[in-house]
Protein backbone atom coordinates (compact mmCIF):
# COMPACT_ATOMS: atom_id res chain seq x y z
CA UNK A 1 0.00 0.00 0.00
CA UNK A 2 3.11 2.40 0.92
CA UNK A 3 3.75 2.76 -2.75
CA UNK A 4 0.40 4.28 -4.14
CA UNK A 5 0.01 6.17 -0.72
CA UNK A 6 3.30 8.49 -1.95
CA UNK A 7 0.87 9.68 -4.81
CA UNK A 8 -1.58 10.98 -2.83
CA UNK A 9 -2.09 14.70 -2.07
CA UNK A 10 -3.25 16.75 0.85
CA UNK A 11 -6.42 17.45 -1.22
CA UNK A 12 -7.10 13.76 -0.99
CA UNK A 13 -6.17 13.47 2.48
CA UNK A 14 -9.12 16.21 3.19
CA UNK A 15 -11.41 14.00 1.19
CA UNK A 16 -10.43 11.22 3.33
CA UNK A 17 -11.05 13.42 6.65
CA UNK A 18 -14.85 14.68 5.43
CA UNK A 19 -15.59 10.91 4.19
CA UNK A 20 -14.23 9.86 8.08
CA UNK A 21 -16.41 12.29 9.71
CA UNK A 22 -19.27 11.31 7.51
CA UNK A 23 -18.74 7.75 8.39
CA UNK A 24 -18.83 8.73 11.96
CA UNK A 25 -22.17 10.05 12.21
CA UNK A 26 -23.75 6.82 9.88
CA UNK A 27 -22.41 4.50 12.29
CA UNK A 28 -23.86 6.29 15.09
CA UNK A 29 -26.85 6.62 13.46
CA UNK A 30 -26.95 2.70 13.26
CA UNK A 31 -26.13 2.79 9.35
CA UNK A 32 -24.60 -0.29 7.93
CA UNK A 33 -23.88 0.14 4.41
CA UNK A 34 -23.29 3.31 1.91
CA UNK A 35 -23.10 3.22 -1.71
CA UNK A 36 -20.29 6.26 -3.26
CA UNK A 37 -23.30 7.94 -4.53
CA UNK A 38 -24.92 8.44 -0.93
CA UNK A 39 -21.25 9.19 0.36
CA UNK A 40 -20.79 11.89 -2.47
CA UNK A 41 -23.97 13.35 -1.90
CA UNK A 42 -22.69 13.56 1.81
CA UNK A 43 -19.96 15.03 1.03
CA UNK A 44 -20.63 17.63 -1.59
CA UNK A 45 -18.35 15.46 -4.30
CA UNK A 46 -19.48 13.44 -7.10
CA UNK A 47 -19.85 9.92 -6.94
CA UNK A 48 -16.55 9.41 -9.13
CA UNK A 49 -14.39 11.19 -7.05
CA UNK A 50 -15.40 9.11 -4.35
CA UNK A 51 -15.21 6.27 -5.87
CA UNK A 52 -11.33 7.48 -7.38
CA UNK A 53 -10.39 7.80 -3.77
CA UNK A 54 -11.40 5.63 -1.87
CA UNK A 55 -9.68 2.91 -4.92
CA UNK A 56 -6.21 4.04 -3.74
CA UNK A 57 -7.03 1.88 -0.89
CA UNK A 58 -8.21 -1.59 -2.88
CA UNK A 59 -11.79 -2.62 -3.20
CA UNK A 60 -13.75 -2.35 -0.14
CA UNK A 61 -17.25 -2.53 -1.84
CA UNK A 62 -19.69 -4.82 -2.31
CA UNK A 63 -21.71 -4.62 -5.76
CA UNK A 64 -25.24 -3.48 -5.21
CA UNK A 65 -24.44 -3.12 -1.48
CA UNK A 66 -21.77 -0.10 -1.14
CA UNK A 67 -19.17 0.14 1.39
CA UNK A 68 -19.42 -0.97 5.37
CA UNK A 69 -19.49 1.84 7.44
CA UNK A 70 -17.38 0.18 9.83
CA UNK A 71 -15.16 -1.70 7.74
CA UNK A 72 -14.50 1.53 6.02
CA UNK A 73 -14.10 4.08 8.89
CA UNK A 74 -11.83 1.51 9.98
CA UNK A 75 -9.44 1.87 6.74
CA UNK A 76 -9.58 5.54 6.40
CA UNK A 77 -8.74 5.55 10.35
CA UNK A 78 -5.82 3.86 9.54
CA UNK A 79 -4.72 5.39 6.41
CA UNK A 80 -5.23 9.02 8.20
CA UNK A 81 -2.72 7.72 10.82
CA UNK A 82 -5.43 7.85 13.84
CA UNK A 83 -5.07 4.16 15.27
CA UNK A 84 -1.54 5.35 17.16
CA UNK A 85 -1.84 8.75 19.19
CA UNK A 86 0.21 11.49 18.63
CA UNK A 87 1.23 13.72 21.36
CA UNK A 88 1.05 17.79 20.94
CA UNK A 89 2.54 21.05 22.71
CA UNK A 90 0.26 24.21 22.46
CA UNK A 91 1.71 27.48 22.36
CA UNK A 92 -1.42 30.12 23.46
CA UNK A 93 -3.43 29.67 26.37
CA UNK A 94 -5.92 32.16 25.36
CA UNK A 95 -9.44 31.40 24.38
CA UNK A 96 -8.28 29.86 21.04
CA UNK A 97 -5.85 27.94 23.08
CA UNK A 98 -8.36 26.72 25.47
CA UNK A 99 -11.13 25.91 22.62
CA UNK A 100 -8.56 24.01 21.08
CA UNK A 101 -7.26 22.15 24.42
CA UNK A 102 -10.61 20.89 25.48
CA UNK A 103 -12.00 20.17 21.69
CA UNK A 104 -13.23 17.23 22.06
CA UNK A 105 -12.82 15.80 18.32
CA UNK A 106 -8.85 16.02 18.66
CA UNK A 107 -9.21 13.27 21.84
CA UNK A 108 -11.67 10.89 20.18
CA UNK A 109 -8.83 11.47 16.99
CA UNK A 110 -6.24 10.28 19.43
CA UNK A 111 -4.51 13.79 19.81
CA UNK A 112 -3.49 14.35 23.12
CA UNK A 113 -1.87 17.80 24.67
CA UNK A 114 1.10 17.19 26.73
CA UNK A 115 2.31 20.87 27.02
CA UNK A 116 0.70 23.99 27.11
CA UNK A 117 3.04 26.85 26.92
CA UNK A 118 2.21 30.57 27.35
CA UNK A 119 3.97 33.80 28.28
CA UNK A 120 1.73 35.10 30.29
CA UNK A 121 2.86 34.71 34.15
CA UNK A 122 -1.24 34.59 35.83
CA UNK A 123 -1.45 31.78 33.41
CA UNK A 124 2.11 29.71 34.03
CA UNK A 125 1.52 26.95 36.61
CA UNK A 126 -2.32 27.04 36.78
CA UNK A 127 -4.16 23.84 35.06
CA UNK A 128 -5.82 22.53 32.15
CA UNK A 129 -6.96 19.41 33.25
CA UNK A 130 -3.68 17.33 34.23
CA UNK A 131 -1.53 19.93 32.14
CA UNK A 132 0.38 22.52 34.09
CA UNK A 133 0.90 25.87 31.57
CA UNK A 134 4.32 26.20 31.23
CA UNK A 135 6.60 29.16 30.98
CA UNK A 136 6.97 29.75 27.02
CA UNK A 137 10.54 30.79 27.56
CA UNK A 138 11.22 26.99 28.95
CA UNK A 139 10.00 25.51 26.11
CA UNK A 140 12.66 24.48 24.10
CA UNK A 141 14.11 22.39 26.86
CA UNK A 142 11.26 20.95 28.35
CA UNK A 143 10.41 19.91 24.28
CA UNK A 144 13.79 18.34 24.02
CA UNK A 145 13.65 16.49 27.40
CA UNK A 146 9.86 15.32 26.93
CA UNK A 147 9.42 15.68 23.00
CA UNK A 148 5.84 15.72 21.33
CA UNK A 149 5.11 14.94 17.80
CA UNK A 150 3.07 18.13 16.98
CA UNK A 151 3.21 21.78 17.79
CA UNK A 152 0.05 24.04 17.82
CA UNK A 153 0.06 27.78 17.33
CA UNK A 154 -2.27 29.31 18.99
CA UNK A 155 -0.45 32.86 19.61
CA UNK A 156 -0.84 36.45 18.35
CA UNK A 157 0.54 36.41 14.58
CA UNK A 158 3.66 38.68 15.99
CA UNK A 159 4.59 35.66 18.13
CA UNK A 160 4.51 32.89 15.08
CA UNK A 161 7.43 32.90 13.52
CA UNK A 162 9.74 33.10 16.43
CA UNK A 163 7.86 29.51 17.66
CA UNK A 164 7.77 27.70 14.75
CA UNK A 165 11.70 28.63 15.06
CA UNK A 166 12.15 27.00 18.73
CA UNK A 167 9.79 23.87 17.99
CA UNK A 168 11.71 23.14 14.69
CA UNK A 169 15.20 24.00 16.60
CA UNK A 170 13.45 21.21 19.31
CA UNK A 171 13.10 18.49 16.53
CA UNK A 172 9.37 18.99 15.82
CA UNK A 173 8.54 17.65 12.39
CA UNK A 174 4.41 18.89 12.28
CA UNK A 175 3.04 22.56 13.08
CA UNK A 176 -0.46 23.21 12.87
CA UNK A 177 -0.49 27.06 12.98
CA UNK A 178 -4.02 28.96 13.83
CA UNK A 179 -1.87 32.11 13.77
CA UNK A 180 -2.99 34.94 11.52
CA UNK A 181 0.82 35.17 9.18
CA UNK A 182 3.05 32.70 6.66
CA UNK A 183 5.22 30.68 8.38
CA UNK A 184 7.74 28.76 6.12
CA UNK A 185 9.44 25.83 7.40
CA UNK A 186 12.63 23.47 5.71
CA UNK A 187 12.11 20.32 3.75
CA UNK A 188 11.26 17.44 6.57
CA UNK A 189 8.63 19.48 8.67
CA UNK A 190 5.18 19.43 7.61
CA UNK A 191 2.82 22.62 8.28
CA UNK A 192 -0.90 23.19 8.01
CA UNK A 193 -2.48 26.60 8.51
CA UNK A 194 -5.81 27.08 9.71
CA UNK A 195 -6.79 30.71 8.89
CA UNK A 196 -10.06 31.42 10.50
CA UNK A 197 -10.94 34.13 8.09
CA UNK A 198 -10.97 31.98 4.99
CA UNK A 199 -14.34 30.04 5.34
CA UNK A 200 -15.90 33.56 5.77
CA UNK A 201 -13.86 35.15 2.62
CA UNK A 202 -15.55 32.15 1.21
CA UNK A 203 -19.27 32.92 2.02
CA UNK A 204 -18.83 36.27 1.83
CA UNK A 205 -17.95 35.53 -2.23
CA UNK A 206 -20.85 33.25 -2.75
CA UNK A 207 -23.49 35.86 -0.56
CA UNK A 208 -22.09 38.87 -3.08
CA UNK A 209 -22.93 37.00 -6.41
CA UNK B 1 -16.97 39.99 -15.01
CA UNK B 2 -20.16 39.02 -13.29
CA UNK B 3 -20.08 35.69 -16.17
CA UNK B 4 -16.91 34.79 -15.49
CA UNK B 5 -17.15 34.88 -11.99
CA UNK B 6 -19.98 32.06 -11.76
CA UNK B 7 -17.60 29.56 -13.03
CA UNK B 8 -15.45 30.10 -9.73
CA UNK B 9 -15.65 26.67 -8.28
CA UNK B 10 -14.98 26.89 -4.28
CA UNK B 11 -11.57 25.70 -4.32
CA UNK B 12 -10.49 28.93 -6.40
CA UNK B 13 -12.14 31.23 -3.83
CA UNK B 14 -9.61 29.83 -1.46
CA UNK B 15 -6.66 30.05 -3.32
CA UNK B 16 -7.38 33.73 -3.54
CA UNK B 17 -8.30 33.98 0.20
CA UNK B 18 -4.77 32.13 0.50
CA UNK B 19 -3.36 34.85 -2.37
CA UNK B 20 -5.09 38.04 -0.44
CA UNK B 21 -3.33 36.89 2.72
CA UNK B 22 -0.14 36.62 1.18
CA UNK B 23 -0.72 40.49 -0.24
CA UNK B 24 -1.41 41.88 2.87
CA UNK B 25 2.19 40.27 4.22
CA UNK B 26 4.04 41.52 1.25
CA UNK B 27 2.53 44.57 1.41
CA UNK B 28 2.74 45.19 5.69
CA UNK B 29 6.75 44.37 4.35
CA UNK B 30 6.69 46.87 2.04
CA UNK B 31 7.22 44.69 -0.76
CA UNK B 32 5.85 46.57 -3.71
CA UNK B 33 5.46 44.06 -6.71
CA UNK B 34 5.31 40.13 -6.86
CA UNK B 35 5.61 38.31 -9.85
CA UNK B 36 3.10 34.68 -9.85
CA UNK B 37 6.75 32.37 -9.40
CA UNK B 38 7.10 34.34 -6.39
CA UNK B 39 3.22 34.09 -5.58
CA UNK B 40 3.13 30.30 -6.02
CA UNK B 41 6.54 29.71 -4.09
CA UNK B 42 4.83 31.35 -1.04
CA UNK B 43 1.37 29.74 -1.60
CA UNK B 44 2.80 26.38 -2.17
CA UNK B 45 1.08 25.61 -5.66
CA UNK B 46 2.27 25.98 -9.12
CA UNK B 47 2.73 29.50 -10.90
CA UNK B 48 0.58 28.29 -13.77
CA UNK B 49 -2.14 27.72 -11.10
CA UNK B 50 -1.89 31.06 -10.22
CA UNK B 51 -1.87 32.48 -13.65
CA UNK B 52 -4.90 30.50 -14.35
CA UNK B 53 -6.36 31.86 -10.60
CA UNK B 54 -6.09 35.11 -11.55
CA UNK B 55 -6.59 35.80 -15.31
CA UNK B 56 -10.10 35.41 -14.23
CA UNK B 57 -10.15 38.38 -13.21
CA UNK B 58 -8.52 40.48 -15.81
CA UNK B 59 -4.96 41.50 -16.69
CA UNK B 60 -3.05 42.96 -13.31
CA UNK B 61 0.23 41.30 -14.25
CA UNK B 62 3.34 43.55 -16.04
CA UNK B 63 5.63 41.75 -18.26
CA UNK B 64 9.26 41.32 -16.07
CA UNK B 65 7.55 43.43 -13.46
CA UNK B 66 4.79 40.84 -12.23
CA UNK B 67 1.60 42.26 -10.17
CA UNK B 68 1.61 45.37 -8.31
CA UNK B 69 0.92 44.19 -4.55
CA UNK B 70 -1.56 46.66 -3.56
CA UNK B 71 -3.65 46.16 -6.75
CA UNK B 72 -3.92 43.12 -6.48
CA UNK B 73 -4.83 43.01 -3.00
CA UNK B 74 -7.37 45.94 -4.05
CA UNK B 75 -8.53 43.31 -6.73
CA UNK B 76 -8.83 40.31 -4.64
CA UNK B 77 -10.83 42.49 -2.00
CA UNK B 78 -13.47 43.34 -4.26
CA UNK B 79 -14.02 39.57 -5.57
CA UNK B 80 -13.90 38.09 -1.94
CA UNK B 81 -16.66 40.78 -1.10
CA UNK B 82 -14.56 42.26 1.68
CA UNK B 83 -14.85 45.86 0.62
CA UNK B 84 -18.58 45.81 2.28
CA UNK B 85 -19.15 45.15 5.93
CA UNK B 86 -20.95 42.20 6.81
CA UNK B 87 -22.96 41.48 10.04
CA UNK B 88 -23.10 38.03 11.87
CA UNK B 89 -24.52 36.61 14.47
CA UNK B 90 -22.63 34.05 16.89
CA UNK B 91 -24.45 30.98 18.61
CA UNK B 92 -22.46 29.57 21.54
CA UNK B 93 -20.13 31.95 24.00
CA UNK B 94 -17.49 29.11 25.04
CA UNK B 95 -14.06 29.61 24.25
CA UNK B 96 -14.28 28.89 20.79
CA UNK B 97 -17.31 31.46 20.51
CA UNK B 98 -15.20 33.92 22.78
CA UNK B 99 -12.12 33.02 20.07
CA UNK B 100 -14.35 33.54 17.63
CA UNK B 101 -15.79 36.86 18.61
CA UNK B 102 -12.50 38.39 19.52
CA UNK B 103 -10.49 36.90 16.16
CA UNK B 104 -9.21 40.07 14.82
CA UNK B 105 -8.58 39.14 10.87
CA UNK B 106 -12.33 39.31 10.98
CA UNK B 107 -12.57 42.66 11.65
CA UNK B 108 -9.88 43.44 9.42
CA UNK B 109 -11.93 41.50 6.77
CA UNK B 110 -15.13 43.63 7.88
CA UNK B 111 -16.89 40.65 9.63
CA UNK B 112 -18.78 42.12 12.77
CA UNK B 113 -20.38 40.06 14.86
CA UNK B 114 -23.84 42.14 16.05
CA UNK B 115 -25.29 38.73 17.94
CA UNK B 116 -24.25 36.87 20.26
CA UNK B 117 -26.39 33.76 21.55
CA UNK B 118 -25.93 31.21 24.41
CA UNK B 119 -28.36 29.11 26.65
CA UNK B 120 -26.26 29.55 29.65
CA UNK B 121 -28.07 31.67 31.95
CA UNK B 122 -25.03 32.98 34.21
CA UNK B 123 -23.58 34.34 30.67
CA UNK B 124 -26.65 35.68 29.32
CA UNK B 125 -26.64 39.60 29.93
CA UNK B 126 -22.99 40.04 30.09
CA UNK B 127 -21.17 41.78 27.55
CA UNK B 128 -18.12 41.22 25.47
CA UNK B 129 -17.30 44.51 24.19
CA UNK B 130 -20.42 46.58 22.88
CA UNK B 131 -22.78 43.12 22.57
CA UNK B 132 -24.78 42.06 25.27
CA UNK B 133 -25.11 38.36 24.76
CA UNK B 134 -28.61 37.49 24.27
CA UNK B 135 -30.99 34.01 25.33
CA UNK B 136 -31.10 31.76 22.22
CA UNK B 137 -34.30 31.06 23.23
CA UNK B 138 -35.55 34.59 21.47
CA UNK B 139 -32.47 34.55 18.81
CA UNK B 140 -35.51 33.64 15.79
CA UNK B 141 -37.30 36.60 17.35
CA UNK B 142 -34.30 39.32 17.52
CA UNK B 143 -32.91 38.15 13.97
CA UNK B 144 -35.90 38.85 12.32
CA UNK B 145 -36.08 42.02 13.96
CA UNK B 146 -32.58 42.89 13.67
CA UNK B 147 -31.44 40.71 10.83
CA UNK B 148 -27.52 39.85 9.94
CA UNK B 149 -26.12 38.11 7.18
CA UNK B 150 -24.44 35.03 8.87
CA UNK B 151 -24.98 32.74 11.48
CA UNK B 152 -21.64 31.32 12.97
CA UNK B 153 -22.29 28.10 14.86
CA UNK B 154 -19.88 27.80 17.54
CA UNK B 155 -22.03 25.15 19.91
CA UNK B 156 -21.53 21.40 21.17
CA UNK B 157 -22.30 18.91 17.95
CA UNK B 158 -26.16 18.28 19.23
CA UNK B 159 -27.20 21.88 19.39
CA UNK B 160 -26.13 22.61 15.65
CA UNK B 161 -28.72 21.01 13.63
CA UNK B 162 -31.64 22.80 15.68
CA UNK B 163 -29.66 26.20 15.21
CA UNK B 164 -28.91 25.86 11.64
CA UNK B 165 -33.14 25.14 11.59
CA UNK B 166 -33.81 28.56 13.51
CA UNK B 167 -31.42 30.49 11.31
CA UNK B 168 -32.40 29.25 8.42
CA UNK B 169 -36.47 30.31 9.18
CA UNK B 170 -35.21 33.81 10.04
CA UNK B 171 -34.07 33.95 6.80
CA UNK B 172 -29.81 33.79 7.20
CA UNK B 173 -28.13 32.42 3.72
CA UNK B 174 -25.12 31.78 5.08
CA UNK B 175 -23.80 29.61 7.50
CA UNK B 176 -20.31 28.79 9.11
CA UNK B 177 -20.24 25.67 11.42
CA UNK B 178 -17.63 25.08 13.54
CA UNK B 179 -19.69 21.96 15.19
CA UNK B 180 -18.16 18.26 14.37
CA UNK B 181 -21.46 17.47 13.14
CA UNK B 182 -22.40 17.14 8.68
CA UNK B 183 -25.18 19.88 8.54
CA UNK B 184 -27.65 19.75 5.42
CA UNK B 185 -29.11 23.22 4.02
CA UNK B 186 -31.95 23.80 1.46
CA UNK B 187 -30.37 25.25 -2.04
CA UNK B 188 -30.23 29.51 -1.76
CA UNK B 189 -28.57 28.69 1.67
CA UNK B 190 -24.63 28.59 1.59
CA UNK B 191 -22.71 26.89 4.44
CA UNK B 192 -19.14 26.17 4.96
CA UNK B 193 -18.13 23.49 7.43
CA UNK B 194 -15.34 24.55 9.83
CA UNK B 195 -13.77 21.05 11.18
CA UNK B 196 -10.29 21.74 13.21
CA UNK B 197 -9.78 17.83 13.13
CA UNK B 198 -9.16 17.98 9.33
CA UNK B 199 -6.14 19.93 9.45
CA UNK B 200 -4.68 17.57 12.26
CA UNK B 201 -5.80 14.39 10.43
CA UNK B 202 -3.90 15.82 7.28
CA UNK B 203 -0.38 16.09 9.74
CA UNK B 204 -0.88 12.81 10.80
CA UNK B 205 -1.21 11.24 7.51
CA UNK B 206 1.66 13.04 6.70
CA UNK B 207 3.76 12.36 9.75
CA UNK B 208 3.01 8.29 9.79
CA UNK B 209 4.24 7.96 5.80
Amino acid sequence: MRLKMEKISEFTVRRLSNYYRILIDLEKRGVPTVSSQRLAELGGITSAQVRKDLSYFGNFGTRGLGYSVTELKGAIMQILGLTTQWTMALFGAGSLGHALFYHQGFREDGFFFKHVFDINPDKVGTRWLEVEIENQSSAEDVLRRDPVQIAVIATPPEAAHDIAALVIRAGIKGILNFAPTQLTVPEGVSLRNVNLAVALESLSFFLSM
